[in-house]
């Protein structure tokens, strides 16, 4: 039996800071009330306590309320990704059979036609009903659901409980340490768990999140060289951004400063080594959506040390490499109190662990002292600009117009985003590759859009007929 | 599924310092390498994973590495409590059906005759018997056994597992932070909740223990004036010493010296004012053997605006106040992960909560911040020199003496110990009162002497015949 968050660390300490958003600041006390109102609003327009619901918006307070009244309700959160389309969003509303979508009225475009939903305005302007807000959670009651592709090109909603949210920021403590005045900046999206887990860590640890609702990179490295944030979450590409200003302004992060967690995939060497001559210290993790949050993470201690290794396991969590290779090279496998207890949807019917052990997909190995180096994630990921992206998901919606007949998907070096998708078709009647790229900006996020889409004869299988993507770019 | 903390913390941060003693230190990794050695040798002397052994020592590494050793092994461990005489010792032994006691020689003689016992040193020479150690532990393991003593007189066993242990730390840091240096002066008894878990929090946060086997006022306030050590559990009759010491030498905290918390019964304001002008941070909690220390904790910066207070439950805990009076006081109860499971021996089938909810005995209010005052401890508890002491134990030795007609016991002021107990008896058949006092030393540890032994004639009672302890001074 735990409790429910937002109302404990309201009664511990209330007159703490919660939140901070362009100049403006909010206690948890002031967060609690106001998304208790939410709350009360929300249950007028018949949401109920335990119901499942989408939400999407941009990171701003009103989204955070939003999510903390979500959450005294005990909703299931579908976390709608913005930049998804229409049909991607369709398919998740579709296979979570979410009541309805809570919308911040700028997204309101970006949802289907026809979409059950309430504009955050609405709710806002909403009288209130009284209810009973449940001081007790338990520990296998779903907080959020995140979409996450795999092989299949199927998203998969990935369920994270309290369970798993409690014990993944009470072991990542454990790690990283803790003092009340530490301030996480939060540029990363909330709808992903680098962005949300930055809540829970909030209301878990009684430290301030300094949120911003994009990536201002001036903005940001001004604060890092202040000193009024002290942790910040980052992808290669962001903290690339964040090096290259201060390098620019000549200065160097705050010795108030404590740490970057660089998430996302691998963080290239360079950029380590120039973020220590900026006194600025990078903690590389590992960590996805099914996991919520990281399972690794590499001490600062050893950041120079173990280059390029995202570490060892947070306290509770364990990491095993199954199927190894000569080199000790294989499967990364996870078990922990962190680990969904699996999908819903289409996949409700899926294990996501196999004797309690995540299959990762991703191969890695564990040198002679017990760190973890990544070497490749999960077969084929594309990371672009700490976005993942599967290549069978844009397979799918290319095999899906009447002229292609086949279609391979790979990743390519960007400079700007470290990856972008590149396509391959074997066609079955003429078309223009414009026209192909037409059709996937209809079906696929921005982020998501082949850079390129190349005819081709053949693309490269097994004996199998398995697709190998690894041989597309040959 | 948790981990086995002792080898979790050596693979995590094998070369940290886990414990220093009288000038020596071991890192985690000698800690687990010796411990995992003497669970060898002990499964030579046919000490079986999962037994229930008792263990018995002063606070030396040796002590330290046995506990780690049982752990390893999964044994649940009956702390015995060396001050406590043969007789008391031959109860808690019969009652938990301890397999044996592992002892330390120097505690040989404290034992009742015809105990099963293995000497520390006969241990530490046996040869070792290849084990597969346990790497996953259960939530409801139980770890350590410690006996309390109730209304009944009749001390009751009480577990404390994994789980409980685990969260009572996980819940601790969220309130009182953690930084990798941190270090944890132990001065209280092992075979307490008070030292033992301080022991657990240094396993899970990675930080030392600097150890004593004594009070030692004079090197104790030096470590606190060089800042060798940043926190420290004190009781009042110990944060005393300190002050004075500190006050003796014209001296003050070092700033490194984050805090005391000072548990064991309420700390006199004078104590706390005194100890602030020593920029000396005490933080007052509220814990018991059946919550696994902490339940409440006073933070610092509440420390003078809230003087007498307990403070505020722990992140994962409830408090709430039963049968309230019209000012608000009445019984605290408590729920939590951190409360106890239940007991073992005679009062195995004693449910240790109602509803979840621990009725503690002890009476209490909760201001209108929140804050938990303790007006009493558990009806008739005398806490003397931070050592709990139940007035039906002392009666029920003084009743088995054929002179003894009635015995009524309660607790005085006194200087050195805060409190100590007193007795009040009415006679059958003519005794001098130096033959009781002699017959108590045999059957109470010294602690629990009566000061005085008072003949009368007649105690105090209530209509339905209950002894009114508190009216035995009128």
């Amino acid at each position: 039996m735990y409790l429910n968050w937002v109302l404990q660390r309201a009664y511990l300490t209330p007159l703490r800071n919660g939140l901070t958003y362009n100049g403006q600041t909010w206690t948890f006390q002031e967060l609690n009330d106001l998304s208790l109102k939410r709350a009360r609003q929300l249950t007028t327009l018949d949401i109920k306590q335990g119901d499942r619901i989408a939400i999407m918006g941009p990171s701003k307070p009103s989204l955070v309320i939003m999510m903390y009244a979500c959450m005294h309700l005990q909703c299931e959160m579908v976390m709608l990704n913005r930049r998804l389309t229409q049909d991607e969003i369709a398919y998740q509303l579709e296979d979570s059979e979410a009541m309805a979508v809570l919308v911040a009225d700028e997204d309101i475009e970006k949802l289907p036609s026809h979409t059950t939903n309430y504009l955050f305005s609405t709710i806002e302007k909403s009288t209130e009903t009284a209810i009973d807000i449940t001081k007790e959670w338990s520990l296998n009651q779903t907080t959020s659901i995140m979409y996450t592709s795999g092989t299949t090109g199927f998203p998969k909603g990935v369920c994270q409980t309290v369970g798993n949210h409690q014990a993944s920021a009470t072991a990542s403590v454990l790690n990283i340490g803790l003092h009340a005045d530490d301030t996480w900046l939060c540029a990363v999206p909330l709808f992903h768990i680098s962005g949300f887990s930055i809540l829970v860590r909030s209301l878990l640890y009684g430290n301030k999140v300094h949120l911003y609702d994009h990536f201002d990179a001036e903005a940001i490295s001004q604060n890092i060289m202040d000193g009024e944030v002290t942790h910040m979450s980052v992808v290669a590409v962001t903290l690339e951004r964040i090096l290259h200003t201060l390098e620019q302004r000549n200065a160097q992060a705050s010795p108030k400063f404590k740490m970057m967690l660089a998430g996302g995939g691998p963080v290239p060497v360079d950029y380590l080594k120039r973020a220590h001559a900026l006194h600025l210290a990078v903690a590389q993790t590992y960590g996805m959506t099914e996991t919520s949050s990281q399972t690794a993470t590499l001490a600062n201690e050893d950041a120079m040390k173990k280059i390029g290794s995202a570490g060892k396991p947070l306290f509770f969590n364990q990491i095993r490499i199954a199927e190894q290779n000569d080199n000790g090279e294989g499967e990364i496998c996870i078990r922990g109190p962190h680990v969904t207890p699996g999908y819903i949807g289409r996949f409700a019917q899926k294990e996501a662990t196999i004797d309690g052990w995540l299959h990762t997909g991703d191969i890695g190995y564990i040198d002679e002292d017990g760190y973890l180096f990544v070497i490749d994630r999960r077969a084929d990921l594309i990371i672009s600009g700490g976005e993942n992206i599967y290549p069978a998901e844009i397979e799918n919606v290319l095999l899906t117009h009447p002229a292609v007949k086949e279609a391979g998907v790979c990743g390519i070096d960007d400079d700007k985003w470290r990856q972008v998708p590149i396509a391959f078709v074997v066609l079955k009647e003429h078309v223009q590759v414009e026209q192909l790229q037409a059709f996937c900006q209809k079906k696929l996020a921005k982020y998501k859009l082949p850079k390129e889409i190349i005819v081709t004869d053949k693309l490269p299988r097994n004996g199998a007929n398995k697709l190998l993507r690894r041989k597309l770019m040959n």
